[in-house]
């Protein structure tokens, strides 16, 4: 057959991998991701050079792993740096992941540690459109970390969830969002919860003079979350909130794009998480709740913090947090949202662990003994009393 | 506050999951799961007895972990039950995720593998439109296990891919679906590739006699599936690939719930499969690659078998094939789909493993050396002489 000329620009971006491998076998199993990953298909039976010479992953590097500074207390293995070109992605957030991390995704022992994408293929991305700088805009708190809470339990009434939500603002809260549980219950229709939460903090936000968000859970169908979101913009929502792990990482970017829209968007961990759980497999805590879930458009990542009910080490907390802020080419920096399970006492050291430009969640705790609005409004106090310093990333 | 009344059915659904705990800690723990995964609020703090009562997930069973029948030769810790209100999960596939394993999935030394669905809750999902016995009829093949094959390398062109496409098609294989790394990449354009191989394989059926299927990969940004998929279906596809770890398993639902297409789905597990690997994480293979995605209405589920480039045993592959094909209240059993660098010479294993009832991928080794021709003849060949016999399952 007379196959058309492959003309490639030789432009590449690059994924580093962590391969637990022996020095034996390292190089021939990078050598089979680059296949991988791409044709998918034997060496040998490759059609053509110009598909071995452009479409092939290339090996660019193998390192013996460190275990230093790589957020990981068990690093172990080979670094493996692998270059695709650019045109395979394209300018597909799916299809960027498919290459990254699809079918190896399916082998133990192959971790997606880092990702270095080239101007040529951010450029596909709008990223965050509020980021750090633009949320506290929206806010006008300009100095202080920033308050973030939940309205749950599940089960309580449109209402109630008002009625908390009211109270929530009153006492200070910057950010007030649906529990992630909280969808379209018949016990707690969308469409109820949403104008009566956002008509609860419009009304607190005119007796304090602040500028009180509510972000409702649009994590639903994948034909409904525009309509819902389009539905709270609506209504008044400050901000939504989305669990990507359940609708797939470019609903988020999907939403983020959306130019009706024009709100905040906060990340939730549900699901996606099960992708981070390593060491020798996955993808680094870093790259998926910070750098990924920025790239999709995410203007805040709530991920579970050292201290609470669950398990993430302090150096993995630091690494979500550094791919948080770190430069990204033009992407603004986004807010690192530790949570789950934390409490009042811990502030002063999550606000010197996390720094500045960081917002803290805390859910249960505020309504744990002793008056919902002291509890607020010693968040608040706890938060600007912590001195400011350069943060610990 | 004056609280409505909450008044649920009372209706619940199963999740079990496998706990790595001790026996001292074990019921801690899983009490702590059933607050997790609904109200995510202390236990002492929930507001009023009702929601106690009807939301929060209760407790069946805690049984040691056999070890036997998992499917799982790490088996250990706990098999634990807990039982959540039907209308937590709702209609929502998305939520109905959350619930099962939402936040849990950010903890290690939690399994989710098995679920039992009543009625009330499995009736918002209309599931596969095809399954076996549907494709069978589509395919005019009543009595062996089906050939299917990848159009690849990433890299040829539309042209050439058809070109390809018309040989296997001549060659007897009776799906034939894009790599799933085949995308709309500006070397080989979606809407291109998808008429010029649509044709290429009616052309080879009008000379055959035959209706071999040519299955497109719509994974797409989630904003342009629904679209691809139109068009796939107006040049005449005879089916759809997708990748729901890339697209989130809702947007498999969704395309699946098209009237207007009305075609066979093939799940691809890219990316997916990261939640499948435990043994002490992630969600089982069963549940996973079977129940889970012939819930969201695939008609056949891709994963890696046991004997080629991936690390699946034959048990965790056995369980797939029975997850796929085991009774689920009127959902249509589907085709298990073994793959990743089968060989012909497995094909007799294969089929004394996998049963009838499966549908064989050979991808890169149809194009080893001989002619084409001759290697999907003699797959046929092969699984035609393979005496029927009940399946190992």
């Amino acid at each position: 057959m007379s196959e058309p000329r492959l003309s490639l620009s030789g432009e590449r971006f690059t994924a580093v991998y962590r391969l637990t491998a022996t020095a034996a076998d390292v190089e021939a199993r990078a050598r089979a991701i680059c296949l991988e990953q791409t044709v998918e298909f034997p060496a040998a039976l490759i059609p053509n050079e110009a598909i071995r010479a452009q479409i092939v992953g290339t090996l660019a590097e193998i390192l013996p792993c460190s275990g230093s500074g790589s957020g990981d207390e068990d690093a172990h293995g080979f670094e493996v740096s692998i270059r695709y070109p650019v045109e395979a992605a394209g300018r597909e957030l799916t299809q960027l992941l498919n290459v990254l991390f699809g079918n190896v995704a399916l082998q133990p022992g192959v971790r997606l540690l880092r990702i270095e994408l080239p101007p040529a293929l951010l450029r596909h991305y709008r990223g965050p459109r509020f980021g750090i700088a633009g949320l506290r805009q929206r806010l006008g708190v300009a100095d202080r970390p920033l308050l973030c809470t939940a309205l749950k339990p599940m089960g309580l009434s449109p209402s109630a969830l008002a009625e908390l939500a009211y109270r929530l603002a009153r006492g200070g809260i910057d950010l007030i969002k649906d529990d992630h549980g909280l969808s379209d219950q018949t016990f707690c229709r969308f469409d109820e919860r949403v104008s009566r939460c956002a008509e609860a903090v419009a009304r607190a936000n005119q007796e304090t003079g602040r500028a009180s968000l509510y972000l409702p859970n649009v994590t639903a169908p994948a034909d409904e979350i525009a309509a819902r979101a389009a539905r709270a913009c609506g209504s008044g929502a400050g901000g939504l909130l989305l669990c990507p792990g359940l609708t797939g990482l470019d609903g988020l970017r999907r939403l983020a794009a959306d130019d009706q829209l024009g709100l905040p968007i906060l990340s939730h961990p549900a699901l996606l998480g099960g992708l981070s759980l390593g060491p020798r497999q996955g993808i680094a805590h870093g790259l998926l709740f910070g750098t990924l879930v920025r790239l999709a458009g995410a203007d805040a990542t709530i991920f579970p913090s050292f201290g609470g009910r669950f398990a993430f080490t302090a150096s993995e907390c630091q690494e979500i947090a550094a791919a948080a802020r770190m430069p990204l080419d033009g992407l603004p920096p986004i807010w690192p949202v530790p949570a789950g399970g934390m409490r009042l006492e811990q502030v002063p050291e999550l606000v010197r662990f996390y720094g500045h430009d960081s917002m803290l969640l805390i859910g249960g705790d505020l309504h744990a003994e002793g008056d919902l609005a002291a509890r607020c409004q010693a968040f608040l106090s706890l938060v600007e009393q912590t001195p400011k310093q350069t943060p610990n990333d």
